[in-house]
């Protein structure tokens, strides 16, 4: 088992007393965070395990994620429910909480993944310099615990160190430090895990999702992911940060869009706040 | 009232025995509708409606929406629930329900929209000719009753019209048929509203939601909207399209990205599935 496959495994509770339900105990990894709280790609892999289990599928198709607290490592509870199981699709809800407080609520379209290639693209994959020649990600100014379970190498063009481009773009080569090979889960971890791309507009701090929904398109395939984010507007404290990721061979495997808060008025250094939506 | 306003109007059902929760009744407009199913943009304002009322928020911020069954024209209901109340950002649920049926579930994270012009925006609106020089959406191969309510002027470069233009692109003017300006509700209706993008690839047919998030960010200012809408991918029977919408002032007003089944194996004119996910 892949250290990614450990770290959202889930534990059905028994004697759940109702039909199309479950609840899930989970423990929520420090090693997966940023400045002591778990990323919220991780987390979304979690609620999306716990979404297709609850209903039959094998693949998330949509996942919609809105955060409201962002929860402490330690243990932490998944309740699901199906809403409905379709032929082609099916359809359920998902919540992380911790200590009785919801913390992330989720709605799960899924099903099968297609497995044939595209019939029409467009949007290839960005070139980009060789993997050896990026620049690896590190933590700044605050602890990036993330990175010792994943490696990510910036193209240096986008990269907000050593100073900012005034672009907000990063790209960046994903894969994880373990060696396994990403799955369809992992591909929920990819397009939250890079740095804020407002970085690149000297709008350093926290920056927390208010809500992240991830198209998953394909099952990826071995090897290296690449992925491109950029945001499209900053104003009144908020921003939203689009990602496209694909595998190895090319293929987009996800897509995703995020609103998130900016709290450049904090430190840098300063502490996480523990409700994203009310810093 | 405005026609919009009007057909998106709620009654709160008296004597709701829980708290941080109500049930509202709804009349779906037949008018309002594609080949007599009512849009899923305007059920959209509907559910947004809900959350905000119930939460008692003014603005939606982020809407997500898994499309389950296309409701039919007649009553139906909204069942909304609070999940949070902040101090910046509300979360609340809402799904519409029709003869028993989940039809839509949402999830809505609300609040109040900056009103200040944004610091940054990375997507001016795009260069269009104007609406006296842009193609009169009219239905095809079948209804379009919504074209009665809104008005859709579509650049003649991107019309899939008198013949598909081979790139998924649409670009079009928008605005209410009745005189009424745009309110932050029409925004989500307008990023819906227009022609699949894929009839430009010539997959034509019926294109059901499966999920759509919205973006809210900002009020629109009086006068047309114009809205970009475009496709990624298409492969497996699956498509996404992304929309942004801008105010006549050129702020950008709302983003918007489906993930959608395109159905063209059935004959353009043919009905409309009543269960999109499995048409």
């Amino acid at each position: 088992m892949s250290d990614f496959a450990d770290v959202t495994a889930l534990r059905a509770r028994a004697g759940e007393p109702y039909p199309d339900r479950a609840e899930y105990d989970v423990d929520l990894h420090p090693g997966w965070a940023i400045r002591g709280k778990p990323n919220g790609g991780y987390l979304l892999a979690m609620l999306a395990r716990a979404g297709c289990l609850v209903v039959g599928t094998r693949d998330p198709l949509a996942v919609s994620a809105h955060y409201l607290r962002a929860p402490n490592p330690g243990p932490a509870e998944i309740r699901a429910q199906v809403i409905r199981r379709g032929r082609r699709v099916s359809t359920s809800r998902a919540s992380m909480w911790q200590g009785g407080k919801v913390c992330i609520e989720t709605l799960i379209s899924s099903g099968r993944l297609p497995e044939a290639p595209a019939e029409w693209s467009g949007r290839p994959a960005p070139a980009m310099p060789a993997p050896e020649d990026c620049v690896e990600a590190t933590a700044g100014a605050f602890t990036v615990e993330l990175l010792d379970h994943i490696e990510l190498r910036i193209d240096p063009a986008t990269a907000p160190k050593p100073r900012p481009t005034g672009t907000p773009v990063v790209r960046f080569w994903f894969r994880l430090r373990d060696g396994a090979e990403p799955d369809v889960l992992t591909t929920l971890l990819a397009v939250d895990s890079g740095p804020p791309t407002i970085f690149n507009l000297a709008r350093y701090g926290w920056a927390p999702t208010v809500e992240l929904t991830v198209l998953v398109r394909g099952a990826p395939a071995p090897g290296w992911m690449r992925c491109e984010s950029h945001a499209t507007l900053l104003g009144g404290g908020w921003f939203d940060e689009e990602a496209a990721l694909w595998d190895s061979t090319g293929a987009l495997v996800a897509q995703a869009r995020q609103l998130a808060l900016t709290t450049s008025e904090q430190r840098p250094d300063g502490p996480a706040p523990d409700n994203p939506a009310n810093p």
